[in-house]
């Protein structure tokens, strides 16, 4: 059985709260929850910070404790955040990053991200279902 | 029963062959016909051409036919055709964008799409698999 | 009596359909109807395609049939195809450039235009008036 | 009756003797006796100055004449004024941009038009005809 | 024996009548005449069309044709399909861009090839020459 | 007490008439008034112009009239015009730039301001508040 | 009464020992307290940290606790923080940007402010002054 | 005997008070007169606005009264003012372009030149002497 | 005796696991002994974090301590961080910028520096060696 | 008989030791040599130098030595020399410019050429060949 | 009496023979025998040559000789050699630049200097007369 | 024992006269022989020149030669000077790179270096002392 990481960054708590005309008015709790409800064949692990340095901090634990992989949604450090980026290409992971909106049809400074280069991939625009297909990506049989 | 098109763009006819360091070694064919045969709920229809403008005709045909979905890998027109984006923006059926390749890792001109902005989101970087996890976007409950 | 080619690039044969709120509800062909009937003292012919090289060879085509005028809505041609910009150079006919929409109000990839430094000038955002304009730019007395 | 205004920008007080490669050798005052006697059914203003702001104080007196149309060439300041964009913009009557030379096809200065995203639309390249063509505009039946 | 294609863009079928201050007055089929003649050491196939998809379904036929060299003048392509870039990488067979014209000393927008990343070098500016010392880089000895 | 001048630029005697969703629905005499009326310690002086020559003008004046401070809303001015940087710059009087709107979330063009680098700050997006908020800087105390 | 947050980003702790010829000689604690005994009809919060996941959160806590207006000197993140922006956006809490410096004339970086399109204005040059200033946008009667 | 023209442009009136370490302490009339004095075989006329296009309508004026040669130091306008470069080009009078101050050393904005490709050359940097000089190209003997 | 400190931020925990190829196989602690061991005449302090906001407290308590000299690897925040650089020119106490790798021949964003303008110089490329030629700066004798 | 002049610029004296996966194994000596003796109908004439100035001194000799064709391989100088590009404009002998490599295929720094402009045309990426090439252009009949 | 060098760069030797529609008819050395002859009050040198770094040796030599002023013209290097620059910088004796043809009415990469910002100010487009008018500058009195 | 050449390039030999604010007061020899004087456990060498193409023939003599390692000081050839680059990547020498002021903190011009991606690192702004640390580079044991 694999061990999978979700890692969301800043605001990502808000989720529902904040701007629902770009982000839904789901919670990612009760998300996250039904997400464990529907048994994909892994072992899953959360984590959300609002601070960059405690994202890095969680992506070395990942080595420590040898997941098979990771799914990032670092929000706005997706476009900031050469560090972060650092830090998957450090443990050598395959990770997928996430995006709940199509980050590539806002505004100009979200359609660079320093994360890509050091991913396997990555899925956005298509809201919160976007989580459950990068777990697919791990789990499902080709 | 979902009515989905596949679209792919120039040169995808040569998968398996083209560049197999970055594409892969199956061709389309046989991925499809194994797409096909995992019975997700839909009907499908797939589509090949490297001229620009069939791809808009085709485009074009699915707005007559109505379909519910389309996922598209216009392969290198993604970075060059507007004319594609404007199709996808007239016919109004929601698109999926999928890339093989993790095109944000590669040659600074495969950064741009002008597609992104007309569809509903994208998938890229992780193989073949992206079609699949497309046509869930489509099909699979919540 | 004068002989004018009115040619639509991509997407215009979608006119009426396509994105009403940018580009009207008219479709071209009852609008190219009512221009005939105008009887505005000269041939005219249509041509549309979704194919950037078939417009091309229409181009060419209108140097073997002498025609005296070309009008020519290239869509979203306008802003990628330096071929066509290159068989209007070609030919050495007087060519108009419409565009229903104000183009130069809208993304900011719309605002360069091939078509342009070839053409003898242009008509934007005067809606389907503009085919009929640039019409009486060939026709009407001085 | 419609009340159109034409406004004229710097230096086409100097039109006929001003770069006759590029702005033909008729004066505007002959041009714009042939566009009255043409009796194109709308009472025609014209107002010229070299002052940027001037023309600025002329667009807000068509505020308070209540005019139903503007066209205007406002010369080299298209490209540098935003105070008069705004005054279009604030004014709210439609406007059509003319020039005279096909600006696309010039120096790289005049690709750029801080009024076009204020006007209608904008007709350019076809010399005097030009204003005749915004006029009609205005006044042509459908 | 080598069997060497040449394929040339959009608008080169018009040779000796496009532009002749910058394309020369002959025109390409007696050119074409003319090298065969000259009995160079090698099969010669040509191939021209103006539809950027037809260009790179005849570079996929050079692969299933076993061809040893291309030489190719794409036009206007050249500076913006990737498209046929891609098939030029994907065939794997030695190419040689050709132009007519000096590329570089013309508009800026010539300056960029997207073909020339893919090929094995290029021959700009000497005229039709250029094709018959390509030719020679495939068949001359050391 | 202190002798203080606003200066208002281009399109600001529209106020209240002007794109109201942007700038508000008063006009600029009635706030005047209400500011006079506060009596905050300094004695006001008003100057409009649509004119960027007029303005420069008058910032000469404030030198000869030994003005204590000015506060300037430049309009479109601000972001095109050097002239104006230099007056404000040759007089060395105190100048805080004022605008109504918040300049930096609006074009692109809005965000450059060739004022800002002689004056000692900005206040912007209060509304017509950020004039008295500007008057203030003057007057109160610390 | 109005519940107003004044947030400091990193560096302001050490305000008056830094560069003292840009940000001033007083340390904000004096400054703060002296703010407070001006008794503005508010009730003053303050915050400071040096991590910029810290000052989301704070953001996030003026949700909980339903704060009416924000005052945000976010120091250098200004320049940088798409999150602490995007966090503003997601409180949806009135929020006044302020800088003791008049970035606009300081080094080019500081030119660009994410934090700008999401706050209502900002004040800028004006010293620790324009903390106050900003809090009579706040309290201040019309 | 030549009749030249020195035009100033904005805030050139206030030389010798204005940023002195710049532009210098003395004031253009004292330095006019001096030069008068000289006898330089030419006649003089000064003309001096801070409104743009007041000096479009004085160059306008030199066509009308026929002059040999004109010296503009534009100020700011240099910079930004293509309606005053058009002018210079209408006339089509020699015209030499003469700067106080060395504009390639100073502010980025300040290198560019809107004058320059309509005048026959230019002196900056060479402080009041420049205008001397500049007369001197004019009626010195080779 | 002087008191020098050693900051390294993100990912420098991971030396000699992360990216072997580029950062070499050494750990820094390892390293850090040897150097503790060569005695070079100061009193060393070592802090390391993958937090921005901390390394930016610790800089703060380099001034209440006051250390003689700080050597920073910034890693990551090197390229992105405004905070650090200000803080460095805050405290006002010689830095030199150490860099193990070359990062001006690495990927393009890593050839900003926002730290460098604030340093004394920097050194990069010499591997590890860096930390002791930048210490040597600090304690060799002339 | 023709009077041909090979000039080639920097490092390329160390040819076949330099880099030689870009450059090859073969020095140019040799190459030239076996050029000689492949009889081509034209006197060669060979300079190399690493200093631009001497290429330039050599340059000028060519014009008072009357040579009937220049091939240049300036090497770095290419991409950086006006000076270079200026002496060809000078000459007016007819110059064909050669690259060993794919220079297009290269660092971004590599695809501009000052010396493009000012030649016939250019060979590039066919190895040493592309001498040879060169030569038969001069020398070839048509 | 001063003591004055006149520098020539690359290809100016050519001066007469080049480009004679841009640069004249005229050789440089007339020229300089007219200017000798026509007794300035200052001791002339001449310096010509086209290696950049042997103006540099001048320029070192112009610091030992003593020299008041110096007149240069560095053709091609103005805009490449930054070295040129700093060893004008470094001798500290004031220098004009001067260019015969108008630089900033040429190519785009003519318009920029890296002399200027070093030099006490400039002249160009004057012909070779600007070389006498520099010297005035030095020698004329007030 | 290693054998180290150094190389300084244009105006280095001023070093002590030129521009003492930013180089310091010290001559380079006096600097030479003290480090000859350390006795470093190296053979040194040391060649200065002005001119770019002599400093490229004396790294290829380092080839001849067999030196260990280069430390060069390019000057402004640093910035401009792809022939350099290329040298040294071709010899394959380890090269470090010393510049004496911090070359990121000064004009935008200088942040270019040509010679980083081709040497193994770079020192800079650490004043004469980086050749000293240069050379411990090669010399230090582990």
């Amino acid at each position: 059985m694999q061990k999978i990481a979700i890692i969301n960054g800043p605001n990502l708590n808000l989720l529902g709260i904040r701007e629902p005309q770009i982000y839904g008015t789901n919670n990612f709790n009760d998300y996250y929850k039904s997400l464990q409800a529907k048994n994909l064949h892994c072992t899953l692990h959360y984590f959300q910070s609002n601070i960059e340095g405690e994202i890095i901090n969680y992506l070395h634990e990942c080595l420590t404790e040898k997941f098979d992989g990771i799914i990032i949604n670092a929000g706005a450090y997706t476009h900031t955040s050469i560090a972060i980026a650092d830090a998957i290409a450090a443990i050598n992971i395959p990770t997928v990053e996430v995006h709940i909106s199509n980050v590539m049809a806002r505004e100009e400074f979200r359609k660079t991200s320093f994360l890509a280069t050091k991913c396997v991939g990555s899925i956005s625009g298509l809201g919160l279902k976007g989580y459950e297909l990068a777990l697919l990506y791990f789990t499902a049989t080709e």
